[in-house]
This record gives structure tokens, C-alpha cells and sequence, in this order.
């Protein structure tokens, strides 16, 4: 049985994370959405609610599984006995990062791999952080994220 | 008539930011520069301010307004009812965050089309966040900034 | 009156380009759509197919007219009286060349700008080259291509 | 069983290929090697000796099997219910093609899943095109390539 | 007698920037380690230890002197009569940022040349914030930093 | 002594090449400006040719002198007993190419190192394939090369 990993501050999720995890979930037998619990920059949801948040969303998916984790990531697949870190590339910019990112887990975890997906086109340009950005300014995010997220917001910023 | 809107932090404006609204007067009937209220940075100027600087850099060109304002960039187009928002490109980091900031506000209001511009090559370096950073340093930066913007900053930073 | 300048070798024009031309001529009075003559890669349709399958595809386009030029884009747009060439944009690496082809062109005739539009985003991997490609390959290009571009496709691929 | 596609022109198989391969062994059960017999610009190596060259370099590696096709990729992929295409990435130019090859075969066969894989480091700067001319011009690529791909090139060049 | 300057924060040094260092000493008569004191982001090592760390570091290459400097780097560079300023490039993002910031050093100081140079590939993936966040949950950095700044670190971060 | 290669097709000499020739000058005491004789693509000048306008437009520079070269760059520079190799950088896609091969020679040869120098932003859109296109298309190209390559550009396209 082979494990991926899909980790991520998920701060919230959004549909394209969820676009990532199904296109996982065809690949392993089994995925685990990895909710990172130590974000440097402030998040605005808890750990437990994020967890919360991505359970409701990936809800009847068949072979995922919902987790958090503290520490370094490859310290916490090699407990998951994961062979691959699952990580979504929408620009450039971030297949730089996700490239330095994967090369130094590499180094410091050579027996699991990170792969690389990409998300659907009309999700390329959606971020959690632009998500809560407008969700602030009073936009329309509803075509974004899951439903669940888009009430949690709302609550969460008092609109 | 086709109105446009330039928004910014414009915190200050620079000779880059003044050279797209020349371009993009020739283009438009009306260029309405728009600064930016709820800039998540702390700006070095108040709104006020910014606004007073880009007034009296814009002085005289014909067809350019300059205006600010709050919440959702692309409600505001909407009231203004602009065809365009402009953006100004210098380099590919700009251009990937540019591309996903235009694919969002195009599915958030699909009548407003966004166009990029292509500043000065001489300005392809001269960024807010750098002239503020070379002042503070009490380097020379009167090529890169209006005269008004000049005397601000200085007297902003004691110099 | 503006008229604006759409170039290309359109060998042959997808709905990426329509796209293009669409958001156009939202902006300005006239757009030209400028088949280029002189590729220096051998196209696959003639500039006179080239031209009529483009007639084909913006017909009923208002404000939108349908011309083919040799020599040099800048001389053609100052004879149009043009204040724009119109440029898409969908990768780094398409905006690195267009950045410098617009600059070099802005130095032989600065009374032109050069503006950049996105594509709409279930567009941005779709250029002639590929479809060529796919079309010669038996592929079903059917929702990359308007219809009379792939009646003509397959005649001239005798597919 | 999982089956994934690594096709590419192989013109010929390099080191930097060849760790593509290890690295999706370990996630699928089976990985076909798949030797692109329509290549457009004219390979050095006939589609039979580049086949070879593949089976020689995979020798004992587990799951990996060597094939070659013609037509459409994804039409390759479906026949041999493969639930992945792998592709290397090196650098951000090829990122940008991969993302829109990635992205079209979606289109054309969304069953099939593209993923990405970071080549080890120090084959980063390894491409079949740089090898064949610094072989060409008597440099030494024995670190870059299998054994026997040394040999066939040695022979090919005459040198 | 030609001096360069490598400037930096080196918060801490790298074995990445060490590697720097010595391709920098083979060009250069002189080349000055100089250590940025006002770094805007929050250092985790005080200028005097930043500079004792590169003194470590460096010890016994030839030509090879560390300093530290406060306000702007080309006022320094000047004041050292530096014929260079080295920069290491890993990435395209690294590249943007430098490029702009060398196009303005070059403003400020036409005398200066800037200069970069690409570190050993291994070290693509190095940079002091990557490492200083692993070390902080705990992973092995060894091989990323000169021994003296892995015994730094694991005071500093009290392990 | 230290001796630095400067190597190109230089199919013409540009502007752009000329600036960096100059920045090196100022860094190296001899400077050789190395002709590629094995360009692929097939030149417009001939290797001769393209020494000779080399030679006219470096006249004067000090410590600057005119080579060409067959085989490996390496192999040369080492003959030459050289301690860098320069290459103008203007944009993200020249870094990508560029960096490979720097990595590539640096596997080949050790000894010698590779260094990218930024030419002057209003040369940042100039390339002999740019030129030599556009004075085919009869555009005025004087403020992009040196007089002699002006002379020789129009002879050669009898223009």
C-alpha cells in the first residue's frame, strides 16, 4: 500500500487544494491531508479548525484521511511510512520554492519523494491568502472554497 | 468615453509609476489614479498624503484624475464604471503576481479587463519599497521620484 | 477615434486569440487584426487562408476588422494611425519575449505602446504550435479551435 | 496495479533521465519508459537505437519496462491504462512547457494524471541537447551518461 | 590591486556562501566579507556575532578579510575602492531581486560594477532562512553550514 | 594577470555586447573577446567577418583583444589559461540557459569560473537575432550597434 502526503497550513482550504487531493487520491491508496501546525506567519484559523475544515471538505473521499502535524515534515512522513510529499505548482514563483523546498527534503529524507501536481486552470490563480484578502473586503468567494469555509469565514471575520 | 483606473499604494509615487499614467492617458479618455486605502503593509505616508503626492505629480496631464478608496478594487471600477484597470510590469515576479491578481478580479467582475503596461526600461528597477529604503540609507534619489516626493521624504525620514 | 493593432502569424488563430481580439475591442473604437506575412518559420496556411480563417472567426466582432502587412509592425501601426499593439500574455515566458519585443519597438516608434491582456484562463496552454501538433497527431482539437479552423485543419492535414 | 508513462525522445537516455526513472519506480507498480517515435526536430539515434540504449541503462531495475509509440500521447496512456504521465523538471522553462503539455493532455484525456518529478541536483544542467554537442565538440560526458550511451555516441559521432 | 565586496546579511554564513567566497577569492586580489548591520527583518544572530561566524569560516583562505558596514552598500563599496560587488545567484527569483538591486547600485554608483556568480549545485537549495527554520524543528543541518555555526546555532536555539 | 573570456557568436556585436566588454575591462587585466566559430544556426557574417567588426568596435579598449575559437569553450578558455568566463544576463530566460551551461563548464573544467555581468538597462532588449530581423524588415537599427556593424549589416542585406 502506498502513502502520499498532502501538506499545507490549509489556512483555509480552497477548492484548488481539494482539486489536488482528488488527482492524489487516484494515484495512492492512500492520502494524508497533513495540516501543519506551525506556521510561522499568523494564521487565521486554529489548527483544530482547519482540521475541522478540510475534514468537511475531502468528506467521502475514498483513501484520504485528515491529520496534523508539528515538526519537520520529512521527520513526519517517515513515521507515515509516505513515499511521496504531494505539492500543488500553479506559477513560476512557486515551483521555485517547492523546488529549493523538495531538494533540501530530499537531503534530509531521501527515501520519499515529492511529486508535483498541477491544479485545474481555473483554479491557478487561487491562494488561501487571496481568498481571505477579498473575503475581507466584502467579495464574493463562493466559487472558491467549499461550503463549510465559506460559512467558517464569514463567522470568523464577522461579516 | 473609456475610463481607466491605475490603482496603487503609491506610497510615494515614483518617476515609474508617473511614466505608466502618461501611457496610459494617451490610451484612455479618462485615467483615474486610484490610491489604495487598506494597504496591509504599514505605509510610511497616510492616505491623505499619498493622495496630495500623485496630485501634484499628475498636475497638468489631461484626462488623469486621482482618487482613493477602500474595499474591493474591482467594485470600485465597477462604480467608476472603468473598462480597464491598468497595471504597470517590470519584471517576471510582477508579472505572475499580476496575472493571478488579473484572473481573480476578471472572474470577481468580468466586465472590467485588466492591461498591463510596460514602464521606462530606465525605471525597470525603481520600486517604492526600494527608494524608501536607499532614502532612509541617505542615498540620492532625486532621479527616481517627482520633486514633491523628494522634499516628503526627507522631511518623513528627518533627513 | 482609437484604433489598436492585434499582430500575429495566426497560422492558425485559436479561440485564444478570439479571446483577445474580444477583450479588444471592448477597449478601443477599431481593432486590427494584422496577419503577419513574414514568418520566418514556415506556416502551415497561406496569409490569404490565413486571413480568410480569421474573417471567419471575428465576424459579427464589432469594431473589428480583419488586415495583413509586411515589414515592420511599427511602420504598419504608424500608417494605421494606431495607439496600441495588443499583445496576449500567458507565460513567463511568452511575457519575457513580448517585454522586449514591445521595448525594442517602443525605441523605433514611441508614439506606439504595446498593451498586455490574459487570456481567459481555460486558454492559457493553448497556441497554434500545440494544436498543429495535436491535429497532425489525430487528436480532437475541436474546443481549442473555432469550427472553420478545423474544417480547414483537417482538409490541409488531409486527416 | 498503478501504471505511469515516462515518455520523451530519449535522443540519447541520459543520467539525469535515468534518475527520473528510479524515482518513479519507487511510487508505481510498473513505469513504461516510452520512446517518442515522432519527433519533429531529426534525432541522432533511429527510434530502435534509442529503445536500446533505454533497456540497456534500466537493466534490473524493478517495474520499469521500455516501449516506444507513435500518435498522441494520451492515446498511448489509455491503452496502456496508465494513471500517470511522469515528467522531470529542471529548470522554470521547462516548468512553463511541461504546465501547458500538462494541461492540454487534461483536456484531451482527464483520466490521466501528469506528475512532476525534481531530478537530482547535480543533473540539473543535464539536457540530451547539451550532451550531443559537448560530445560533438570532444568534451567528456562520461559523468552524464549510462556506459553504453558513451559508447553508441562515440561510434555515432565518429569520434 | 583589485578589491571585491560580498555583501550580505549572513544570519548566518552557508556553506552556500562560503562556496561563494572562495570562487569570488580566485578572481579577485581582495575580496571583503561585509556584513550587513541594518537588516530590516528581525537578524537572529547580532552583527558581532554574524561577523565572528564569517571569521571562522574563512579562516586561512588567502586575500579573504570580513567586515561590517552600516547605511548604503555602494557608499561602502566606494569608500573600499571595490572594483566589484559579488552576488550569488541560485534561482530565478534570486535573479529578479539582484538584478534590480545591481541596476540601482549601478545608478548610485556607476564606478561599482556588480558581478554574480552561481554557487556549487548542491547548494541550490541553501539559503539562511531555510536552514535556520530546520533547525529549529529539529532537523540536521551539518551539511548545510560550517561547523562553528552549527554549534552557533544549537546554543542560539538552545537544542 | 588575471585573463578573462568574453566568448559569443557575435553575429553581429551589438551595443549591448560592446557595454559588457567594457564593464569587464575594468575587472580583469586582459579581456579576450572569444568568436565562436561552431555556431549551430547558421550565421549571417562569416567567422572572419564577424572578428573583423569585433575588432573595429573594441579599438582602443585596454586590455581588450579579439580571438576566435573552434570546439569547446573549456578546452579554449584553459588554453588561454583564463580565470573567468563572462556572459551578459538580460533576462530570466538568458539566466536559465546561461546558468546550465555555467554549471555544465564548471563539471568540464573546475579551474575555470563563470561570471554574469548585467548590461545597461537600455540595452536589456537587444539581440543580434533581434537586430539583424528588424534591418531586414528595413527598420533603422543605428542607436543598437556600432557604426562599422551598420555599414557591414546593410552591405550584406543590400539594403
Amino acid at each position: 500500500m502506498k502513502t502520499a502526503i498532502y501538506p499545507g497550513s490549509f489556512d483555509p482550504i480552497t477548492n484548488g487544494h481539494l482539486d489536488v487531493v482528488r488527482r492524489a487520491a487516484k494515484l495512492f491508496d492512500r492520502v494524508i491531508v497533513a495540516v501543519a501546525e506551525n506556521a510561522d506567519k499568523q494564521p487565521l484559523f486554529t489548527p483544530q479548525e482547519r482540521v475541522e475544515l478540510v475534514q468537511a471538505a475531502v468528506r467521502g473521499l475514498r483513501g484520504v484521511v485528515v491529520d496534523h502535524f508539528r515538526g519537520l515534515l520529512v521527520d513526519y512522513a517517515r513515521r507515515k511510512k509516505a513515499v511521496a510529499i504531494v505539492r500543488g505548482l500553479r506559477a513560476v514563483s512557486d515551483f521555485e520554492y517547492e523546488l529549493q523546498f523538495a531538494l533540501m527534503n530530499r537531503k534530509l529524507a531521501p527515501q520519499v519523494e515529492t511529486i508535483f501536481l498541477a491544479p485545474k486552470d481555473e483554479y491557478t490563480f487561487v491562494s488561501s491568502r487571496m481568498i481571505k484578502e477579498i473575503a475581507r473586503l466584502g467579495g464574493n468567494i463562493g466559487c472558491f472554497v467549499p461550503r463549510e469555509v465559506l460559512v467558517a469565514l464569514r463567522r470568523k471575520l464577522s461579516l
